[in-house]
């Protein structure tokens, strides 16, 4: 299968990256991977642009910049089209989910993607709310109609937290989870070390675009929990959901508790936990020479084995950008395991 | 393929893990990853032991305890046996080499997997010599031969590093690498911020079993120097061995130096890297927030993408345990390879 054709559902900030993304290395990708990827819908909350032959990605951006949706276009536009009835009837392999995360029913995410693979066409999601409220459903369901459900991009960002654990950690017993997965909380718990204020430090977040207008669901630990209900899902095959998780925000950290633990080199962290299959996620005090204390936005997760001790990997965990890499590399991980041609030693055999 | 056989050429630490792992693990292998793997044939300096019908591991561990080579196994042991001659005549899918590292000449490993690639055998080797010497020829033979070569214990032990680079970071470009490769070296470092002298932290690193009897190889910089070559030649796809890299070692790095960097915030580290097509290393500051600065035996690496910023894996690098794990994932990798069954969303299907 040299072209994948996709329908990108959500066209914000993700989207319009991975749009871009694709469109720009559109050679790369095939010299470097051996396919195509080609856009034929964009749907948004105002409708959808759809093109079988391939849409032109530099014409659509420019649309949503200057009319806020691609429906406005004058010759694929359709206004008020539904991202359900696009997944229904247009032809595709891959549906690209990228609408904003809601954690209470998960919609519309969730119909999208059950929709996606009831029609049997793979599915990349970068949207946590379907995953953390019904992710061992979903996984049976790509099961049973023989695709795949990737969701990389969902903890870590552009940093490959789940494919580290399932790729590289093969033949390896994890037998606990421990991640600071929430850039927010872990910018403003940075600072209050400073001895600057909890309102402060979230107003500065809030500023530098870290922080949501609402950011109760950063510091509540609602984001955490989901990445955590991700991780346990995936890699640790606990079919577990956002019911499952015991959650303490960061609103009631103070800075004398902050200040006393770095009195002892610790620093008071928001860590997401598995271990002994409960899911947790509290502030907790980190010594600071451990890889887990990190520092600003940086996310880190620490996976405990039984033969090779911690491993711990780090790196920025949001960005639009950086997520749209991450449903990049599902895309060239879904094309891989199509793919029957061997692959000798990392050099790609056409 | 359901068995694949292994002759396995080294009979240290390393490979004496590697048979009870192979063994005490041989059920969940199967149930996992759906083969049987089977120790046909083990070399060590002596001479090698030999059964077509699979060894009896837990025996020949006996034997080596207690007469220090397995060819003096009374009924299939070969005194004097020679690991070419096996490597040629004794039919296997895989030769596992895990003699000593040499980096002069590179030999006997760098003989044993020449032998092995031109024989049609896939190899795993955690021998760093042959690698820092010869990578670029050793993988053109293997693609010549159709066959695969993996080395993921060489850098990191059981830390993942290079998989982690090849398998989670497609779709980024890798502008630099930034290692702490080597433990003893910073080992020694994290001492000596302490107030420790340098020849008292080596005699300790000595002690604890971190460091060799000579440690030169270690101190001087070679160890991390044939990782960097591997790192280039594995993730950036630089032809270069060990003859390209500028080394300093720690041996000059004072304690003034050291109180020096503290004050400011900053710690001593010797640093692999690799920029703009260069390898280097070095001792080199790096500030106390940065994921790369580690403690005590712990290695780490920085992959520095386009995309995507700084990821950073830490985890210990080195032991013999350890280092059979890695042997085991390149065993559970070169199967998958060659497997050509599907594998939905992680799930083995049989």
């Amino acid at each position: 299968m040299i072209i994948l054709r996709i329908i990108l559902v959500g066209f914000g900030s993700v989207g319009q990256n991975f749009a871009k993304i694709i469109h720009q290395n559109f050679g790369n990708i095939f010299v470097d991977f051996g396919f195509y990827p080609k856009l034929v819908a964009v749907v948004d909350r105002g409708g959808a642009v759809i093109n079988p032959k391939g849409l032109d990605v530099e014409r659509i951006l420019g649309i949503k910049r200057a009319k806020q949706t691609v429906s406005l276009d004058s010759e694929y536009g359709m206004v008020g089209a539904k991202a359900l009835e696009i997944i229904e009837n247009i032809d595709s392999e891959i549906v690209v989910e990228a609408t904003p995360t809601n954690v209470i029913d998960a919609e519309p995410g969730l119909s999208h993607i059950e929709a996606a693979l009831k029609k049997g066409k793979h599915v990349i999601t970068c949207n946590k709310g379907p995953l953390a409220v019904a992710l061992p459903a979903l996984i049976e369901l790509a099961e049973h109609n023989g695709v795949f459900l990737k969701f990389s991009g969902t903890v870590g960002g552009g940093t490959p937290i789940l494919n580290f654990a399932k790729k590289c950690l093969k033949g390896n017993s994890i037998k606990a989870v421990r991640g600071v997965l929430n850039g927010t909380t872990n910018y403003i718990l940075t600072r209050m070390e400073t001895g600057v204020s909890f309102e402060r430090a979230l107003k500065e977040a809030q500023m530098k675009g870290y922080a949501e207008e609402d950011p109760s669901y950063d510091i509540c630990g609602i984001d955490t929990a989901c990445k955590l209900v991700i991780l346990a899902n995936y890699v640790l095959g606990l079919e577990v959901t956002l019911k499952n998780v015991q959650i303490n925000g960061i609103s009631k950290v103070t800075y004398k508790q902050i200040k006393e633990a770095n009195k002892r080199g610790r620093a008071v962290r928001l860590i997401g936990s598995i271990f002994n299959n409960r899911l947790k996620v509290s502030p907790e005090e980190i010594i600071r020479s451990h890889p887990l204390c990190t520092y600003d936005v940086l996310n880190a997760v620490t996976f405990e084995t039984d033969e090779c001790g911690e491993q711990t990997i780090t790196g920025r965990g949001a960005g639009g950008l950086e997520t749209s890499i991450a449903i990049l590399r599902d895309l060239i991980d879904i094309r891989d395991s199509l793919s029957r041609e061997f692959n000798f030693n990392g050099r790609i055999k056409k």
